[in-house]
């Protein structure tokens, strides 16, 4: 495996195009347009929130084909919370898509970030869809990275090459935040593309299992978007043999490629998280399962107090005794270990005697890797997070002053 | 029923005092007695995180027969993850108590705040027992309620009178905050007296009941403390008829002074949560059960992307529908209705079409309500929690600097 430039277009067959339609006030990009050259193998994972914004609802219906040929996606408004009209203008922006490439609107996905609760401003949308349309290139990778952001600091994007039965395979994605901040929301919007040869129920497959060890242990700040999404098209121009099941040498190699794109991409959003000074690991060793695990980890990753802790370089495993304990994960508080990075804090649930010192220094570490080993099964896990800063607090609060 | 002055001591038959044993650093009070004349009826709810401090184990132990004569609390120090050592101490805190006053160990229940991970510094703390021991009154009610306290920026003390079956009765509280802050937890404690007739049985029943709509309805920042106690003591001084069952209207009315104790007691822990600037009440009406009530309402209470909004005066409700969207409650989202106050900031899901200044200026009304209508049933439930500040990472951020 080798990582390689481009972006999600050094994958062949796939154009892009990130362009300022103005919806943002902001002089930024805020479409982007991802199409290949022929209908793709396509699967998706979406928001389990309840309250789902319209175009993952129309992403689900455009999806049950398993082939999609384009993705349009606008950033600075959610089209969240807007009923019949919002999902009208959801559909209407698959078929302006399709208008402007001469292909099916059902071959359309659509992604919306931002503000939640008003209408689309349709105008923008169409006229930014034909400059989209006009600016697709191969070249387009690092534009469409941008035309995803809402707050993000910067792009987010990954592309690698795997070998797969002897033939080159590439996989890349673009990524935006997890810092929910401005406009609204904590939207997580994922793109991937592959050129490797799979079907669809196995492309859904391998996604589900990527995205459950990746984007689902990924938390900033507990909060869940109305309109998460992660979006793979193949579009099988590679020369690996069909992988047409999920098993064998084939599909674990592609796994691995994909599950490595998507550990940068949830590290880079983790990292870029609102107001976050550090990349926070979050290992839990030794769990009876794997619910377990998640819940330890879940508990710290997602602790407020925690989460200050780090910021402040302070090694308070007290706070890490306490969210492991109310996580509801089973184990003998004397027989936990915690470590910041290879250094002991705790051994059998006690303080190890640590130095006060060395520890505040090992905060300095990028990331921040802190590992609990609970002693109770052979379970493990890695969830991904932030620290909680003053800034999380200005960004969020202040936002629409 | 009528609010009356002398906190805890108000009730006949108890004395306490609160007095500086030289645990914490500062000088404050951080040791509280209370002591009842002769054996009284207790009964008590603790923490449900599995990483439990050493005194909550002894109490449940020394709870058992539902009696109890006194109370003794250190704040400054946790004696949690303290292992055997820990266990040792919170036993000889319950015996230099018990020889003090001169009553059986196992009617002495303990309570520990602060720090985790250290042990208790048992000279100091069995000379602050000779002097508080000393120092009991029955003018003791606010000395008890500051010794309990760590970061809280005031003591917390509520007592009423309320009649039952002609007789008056007395019932107080005092409590100790949930702003988590220094020295490292959320510990929340709360001892509480009355003077009603009341066996054991229905006294736990009366306050499992209560806890569970008023404390366990708290919440600050989602973390529990390995400490978290409450406890009754019912001295049976009242002129009551005895309460032997939980059931009909003697049993009710007692329930009704209990639940505005606590009541009063959570909304000023919420007030003073760390860093909060205001009190926050959480209503969800028409869920479907209490289950989901609770769900919305948590998922609300606890998002810190709400309580950023709470704390910038932004109305922002595509926060509160993303909220309960991701709580796991059932719900049409087109069917929700959302209220500030007394004014509607969402209807049938959507934007209600409500003034934006006039909705920044109610949130300078104290409590700050938020009224959640699910329209999915008959249920009703109200949380209270506080806004989220620059103030909550600073206190949790530095503390030890």
């Amino acid at each position: 495996m080798k990582q390689i430039e481009g972006g999600i277009t050094a994958v062949q067959g796939v154009r892009a195009a990130g362009v300022h339609a103005g919806i943002k006030a902001a002089d930024a990009k805020d479409m982007t347009l991802i199409v290949t050259d022929t209908p793709a193998t396509a699967a998706g994972v979406f928001t389990k929130n309840s309250v789902t914004a319209a175009p993952v609802l129309v992403c689900r219906e455009h999806l049950s084909d398993g082939q999609a040929q384009a993705v349009i996606v606008n950033s600075g408004n959610a089209n969240a919370c807007t009923g019949e009209v919002g999902m009208a203008n959801a559909r209407q922006m698959a078929a302006a898509t399709a208008g402007q490439l001469g292909i099916d609107a059902s071959l359309v996905l659509v992604s919306s970030t931002g503000v939640i609760g008003q209408q689309l401003p349709m105008d923008k949308i169409e006229s930014g869809i034909q400059t989209a349309a006009s600016a697709l290139s191969t070249e387009g990778g690092s534009d469409a990275a941008e035309g995803i952001m809402t707050t993000d600091t910067h792009p987010k994007s990954v592309s690698i090459e795997v070998e797969i039965n002897g033939a080159p395979v590439r996989i890349a994605g673009i990524a935006k935040g997890s810092g929910m901040i401005a406009p609204n929301m904590a939207t997580m919007l994922s793109y991937l593309t592959t050129d490797a040869r799979i079907n669809a129920e196995t492309l859904q497959t391998a996604l589900n299992r990527v995205v459950d060890d990746t984007y689902n242990l990924l938390t900033v700040d507990t909060d869940r978007s109305t309109n998460d999404t992660v979006l793979i098209l193949a579009t099988r121009r590679a020369g690996n043999t069909d992988i047409v099941e999920a098993a064998g040498e084939n599909y674990e190699a592609f796994c691995e490629g994909l599950l490595f794109v998507c550990t940068e991409l949830v590290k880079m959003l983790a990292r870029d998280g609102e107001g976050a000074t550090k990349l926070v690991e979050v290992v839990v060793k030794h769990a009876k399962n794997r619910d377990d695990a998640e819940k330890a980890a879940r508990a710290v990753a997602e602790s407020p107090l925690v989460k200050t802790a780090v910021f402040a370089n302070d090694a308070n495993w007290g706070r890490i005794m306490m969210a492991i304990g109310k996580s509801g994960a089973e184990f003998d508080p004397y027989q936990v270990d915690v470590w910041l990075a290879d250094y002991r804090l705790v051994k059998d649930g006690m303080d190890a005697g640590y130095d006060e010192d060395k520890a505040t220094g090992l905060f300095s570490q990028d990331p921040v890797r802190i590992t609990i080993d609970l002693r109770a099964g052979d379970t493990e896990i890695t969830m991904w997070t932030c620290d909680y800063s003053y800034d999380y607090i200005r960004i969020n609060a202040d936002y629409r002053t």
